[in-house]
C-alpha cells in the first residue's frame, strides 16, 4: 500500500513536477493531484506523467489529500497555506519546497488560520535540488536522488508530522537533515544565494562585446545567472540579512586577493586559490 | 596530401593531446610527434591516439617538423621557443597555445634567438577551449570545434606564417579571430581570468562545514576553481594588469549590489541581476 493515498502538489514546475514523477516511480502515492492556474500547463504535466490529474480548483484538489506539497515561489507560500488550511481534512500534513525558511515558518506558526486547526500540520522543507531551467519540461524522477533535503521543525512542530515529512523526502531519494529555519537560511545564503548573486555579477560585468570570446569556464561560472529573476528577487528579499553577510564576507576575501596580487604578495593570493580548490575538490563533480 | 608533413607538439596534455587527435582526425598532418619529459605520459598519449610517436629528446622531435605547437604552461613558452629556434629547419612555423599573449609575443620578438633566424616564424595563438581537467586522458578531437581561437600577430609577424597558423586552427574546427596581444589579454582577463578568481573565491568563502549542503548551482559556479594552481599562478602573473582592472570593476559592481540590497533599493539590484541574465542568455548553454 502506498505511503499516501493522495498527494496534492501546488505548482507543477521543475520541483513540483519532479516530486510527482518521483512519488509515482517510487510508488509512495495512490494519486498525485497537480494544482495550478493554467489548464494548459496542468494538461502538459499530466501528459508528461508528473501528475495523475490536474485542477485549477484548489479546494477540489486538496479535498482528498493526506499530504500537500507547496512548490510555488517563496513569497506565495505563506498566503497559499493560510488559504488552504481551513479546507484541509483532519490529519492533513502540509510541507513546502521554498528556498528560504525562517520567514515562512515564523509567519505560519503565528498565523490565525494555522492556529485555528490543531489537526492540520505544517512542516517546512527545502529540497536542495534545482537547475537554471524551470517548468515541468525539465522535471525528472531522479532530481532528489542523493541530494540533501533540509527539514526545519520548530518548537511548535508536530513530531509525527515531522517524521512523516522526513520519510516522504527520504522516499524520493533524498538525504534528510534537520535544523532550525535560521540555521538553514544562513547555510543557503553561503551555498546558494551568494553564489547566485556572484554568478549574475560575473555575467553582468563582462562587456557585451566580449561575450563571443567566452569559453566553458565562463559558461559554468555564470550558468545559474540565467535563472528566473522574479524567483531570485523573492529568495534574496526573504533572506536579505544572511545574504548581505555572505556578500560582505566575499567582498573582504576579494579585496584581500586583489591587493595581494597588486602588491606582488604571491603567497597570499595563491593561498586563497588553494583554499578554493580544496573546497571544490571536497565537493567533487 | 596533408597540410603539414609533421607537426611537433610540445606538452601533450589536454590541449596538446586534443590538437594531436584533431589533426589526425582531420588528416592535416602526416605525422604528429609528441615531445615531453615523461616517457610514460608520451606512451600513454600514443596509445590514446593523440600522437603518432613520442620522444623526450626535443631536438630529435622537432627535426622534421614544419609546424611546432608549444602547449606548455605560459611561463615556459618563451624559454622553450628560444631554445628550439636554432635547431629548426628553414621554414618552420612555431605557434603556441598560451592563455596570455603580450608577454610571450613581446619577449619573443625581442629575443636574440628569434631575430637570428629570419627563416623561422613565430605566431602567437590562444585556442579558447579548456576544462577544469588536465592531461591527455581528457583530450578530445572536438575540443576546438566551434570554439574561438585568437591569433595575435604584431608588426614583425610574417604574413604567410600568420595565414598558415590561421588555417591550421580553422582546420581543427576553430573560428579564428585576429587581434593584437594586448587586446587579447584584456579580453581574456574579463572572460576567463576574472571568472576563475571569482569562482575560486566563492569556493574559498564557503565554510567547509557547509560544503555538504551545496547543490548544482554552487558546483557550476565554482567548477573551474578545481583547475591546476600553478597553471593559474602563471596566467594571473603574466596578465596581472588586466586582471587587477577586471577585479576592480567587479568589486564596484558587487559593492553597488550589496549597498542597494541593504538600502532596499530593489530596482538597482534587480537591474544588475537582469543584466547578468541578459548576458548569460546571449551566450546560451
Amino acid at each position: 500500500m502506498p505511503e499516501f493515498q493522495q498527494i496534492a502538489i501546488l505548482g507543477v514546475g521543475l520541483i513540483g513536477g519532479s516530486i510527482g514523477l518521483a512519488a509515482q516511480k517510487r510508488k509512495i502515492a495512490g494519486k498525485v493531484v497537480g494544482i495550478g492556474r493554467s489548464e494548459e500547463k496542468l494538461a502538459k504535466a499530466q501528459r508528461q506523467g508528473c501528475i495523475t490529474e490536474g485542477t485549477t480548483q484548489w479546494q477540489a484538489g486538496i479535498r482528498g489529500a493526506d499530504l500537500i506539497v507547496v512548490c510555488s515561489p517563496v513569497e506565495s507560500i505563506v498566503p497559499l497555506v493560510e488559504q488552504l488550511v481551513p479546507f484541509c481534512r483532519p490529519g492533513t500534513i502540509i510541507t513546502d519546497a521554498g528556498s528560504t525558511k525562517q520567514k515562512i515558518v515564523d509567519t505560519l506558526h503565528l498565523s490565525e488560520s494555522i492556529r485555528g486547526r490543531k489537526d492540520v500540520y505544517f512542516v517546512g522543507s527545502h529540497p536542495m535540488a534545482g537547475s537554471d531551467k524551470s517548468g515541468s519540461d525539465f522535471a525528472t524522477a531522479d532530481l532528489f536522488q542523493n541530494r540533501v533535503t533540509i527539514v526545519t521543525p520548530v518548537a511548535e512542530t508536530d513530531r509525527t508530522a515531522k517524521a512523516t515529512v522526513r520519510k516522504f523526502w527520504e522516499s524520493l531519494g533524498s538525504e534528510v537533515h534537520e535544523m532550525n529555519p535560521s540555521e538553514h537560511d544562513a547555510i543557503v545564503a553561503a551555498t546558494s544565494h551568494m553564489p547566485h548573486v556572484i554568478a549574475a555579477l560575473v555575467a553582468a560585468s563582462t562587456p557585451e562585446a566580449m561575450l563571443k570570446f567566452t569559453s566553458t569556464g565562463w559558461a559554468d561560472t555564470t550558468r545559474i545567472a540565467a535563472g528566473d529573476i522574479d524567483l531570485w528577487r523573492q529568495i534574496l528579499t526573504t533572506n536579505r540579512g544572511h545574504v548581505l553577510q555572505t556578500l560582505a564576507n566575499f567582498e573582504k576575501l576579494l579585496a584581500a586577493f586583489r591587493t595581494s596580487l597588486e602588491a606582488g604578495q604571491e603567497e597570499h593570493w595563491i593561498k586563497l586559490l588553494k583554499q578554493g580548490k580544496h573546497h571544490r575538490d571536497i565537493v567533487g563533480s
